[in-house]
């Protein structure tokens, strides 16, 4: 019996995880390669290429009968990469068009967030689903919206950027350039802004105030019952939770389910934004859209999300 | 050549329209009843049903091949309507399953905003297009969102909620019982009620100071050049545009589209909406979504939407 294999390329801002899944969910191999530092563009997809080809067997190679790619700021429609902050090559990068000439087979590209929802989909919390959310709080904050079964790539290929919805109408100075965006609360450095925020107007003992906490400080602080750390995190889901609402009025889905650093705070962050999520819920939404947390081990999450997006 | 019929059914508070619409768009035939005084459910749906009966000929009938019902809280998947609070009958309505045993035909309900947002993709501005949003400006605030060339209705039949996603948090009281909703500033009342909270402040002459202003004062003191009924439509305008941004974030539409009563001020309220919608997107989108007014008549739009929801 032939099993079809699906390779997943999942690009960040260092480095880039490639690695085949078979149909049973298991990435069969797995291999990293930086993201940076190549002549040019043309490099680092060769790079990708043999860092394939020279370490399986031809007969696998023949059995991958697509490849996904997870990229930032990468577009389904058009295959490119277009504009990535974070990456070494600028303006519009004619990925799938690349990888497709060298590798000869079907090549998708699409975000990390959409990835991510693709890989809930297909391998994780979202099996069987029609309609979810996924968030991804990670440095970023990013998500992929699936309705009806299909990710929402929208008309441009860049739909589903809820950290760029407002959470706070002229709040916080967010990276985009505008004002409050959820990302400026919810991501990594979101909530290292809160605590230093909160430390100043804070009374009372924390571990906190004695250093320049990283998100891990914090949710180890928050491990040790730390008060401040138990606020910030009371804060992060609040503003996580009301902005999760709104998007439940628009796309009113089965499951809102979170990945990334932040996530893996569990229930410190999981119990607060539930709590203001119900609360700011439109009455026929209530008790009815439930908020996991991703069960997808997050070493192989980017894989299997990428590889997931041929779909 | 035989050509087929849809049937569309448009459940208000007051008034019923039926109408039946031919491959070309045209309403071939129309006909209104009441929507209230019925002993019972039943009484109201063969009401429907031999309105349709007794005024089309047997060969029109049998040509008919799909009913289309907006209607109050109607849902897709269940055929129900659920907890209309303005019709006669309470609780969960079971109107597909009535309609069909009468008509023995296909019948598929969704609530007006959906119905709307279907009439533009098969007769309106939207038709062609894949993703769209279309806003209903009336007495209340729905709207219909279409990805991927489908209508989003949700896992529960409910999606779309916009006129409920919160554009200015611990706002004005709205009638769903939370704060803030979108609806409680650009609906037919909302306006009102901007119109009051302005006049208490404002110093300069207006044709509206001495008046209990509907919405359609507000309009005709706008076309006479009422500097705060121009203010009026700038802050509407205001609201409508910050929120619609944030709704691009998550779908990326190629257009959105205003119907109903307020839409029907036109440049009035698309100047300011389109000037906001602009300042407040994500770069990304900026310059890319049209915002268009609808062009369906607004006696057939109903009927033409309904009879779209079968597609």
């Amino acid at each position: 019996m032939t099993q079809a294999l699906r390779l997943g390329i999942d690009i960040g801002g260092t480095n880039t995880a490639i690695g085949i899944v078979n149909e049973q969910a298991h990435i069969i191999w797995s291999f990293n390669i930086p993201s940076k530092g190549y002549e040019n563009v043309q490099a680092f997809i060769e790079a990708i290429y043999y860092a394939v080809k020279n370490n399986i067997t031809q007969e696998e190679f023949d059995k991958i009968n697509s490849i996904g790619v997870g990229a930032p700021n990468g577009n389904y429609y058009t295959g490119n990469i277009e504009f990535a902050p974070n990456l070494d090559w600028k303006g519009v990068i004619p990925l799938a068009k690349m990888l497709e000439s060298l590798f000869a087979k079907k090549v998708v590209v699409s975000n990390d967030a959409n990835a991510a929802a693709m890989g809930e989909l297909l391998y994780g919390v979202a099996k069987g689903m029609k309609d979810f959310i996924v968030v991804t709080l990670g440095t970023g904050v990013g998500s992929g919206f699936v309705a009806n079964g299909k990710l929402i790539y929208g008309h441009d290929g860049f739909a589903g950027e809820l950290g760029h919805v407002i959470a706070v109408r002229d709040g916080r100075q967010c990276g985009c350039g505008r004002k409050g965006c959820l990302e400026a609360y919810t991501s990594a450095t979101g909530i290292v802004k809160t605590t230093k925020e909160m430390i100043l107007n804070y009374k009372g003992d924390s571990i906190l105030k004695n250093q320049n906490s990283s998100a891990k400080d914090i949710h180890d602080a928050a491990l040790q019952n730390d008060p401040l750390a138990l606020k910030i995190f009371e804060y992060t889901g609040k503003i996580l939770g009301q902005t999760l609402a709104d998007a439940v009025a628009i796309t009113s889905p089965e499951a809102i389910i979170l990945f990334g650093g932040l996530a893996k705070a569990g229930d410190y962050i999981l119990l607060s934004t539930q709590k203001y999520f119900e609360q700011n819920l439109l009455s026929i939404y209530q008790n009815k859209v439930k908020i996991l947390l991703s069960t997808l081990p997050e070493a192989n999450a980017a894989i299997l999300g990428a590889a997931a997006l041929c779909d």
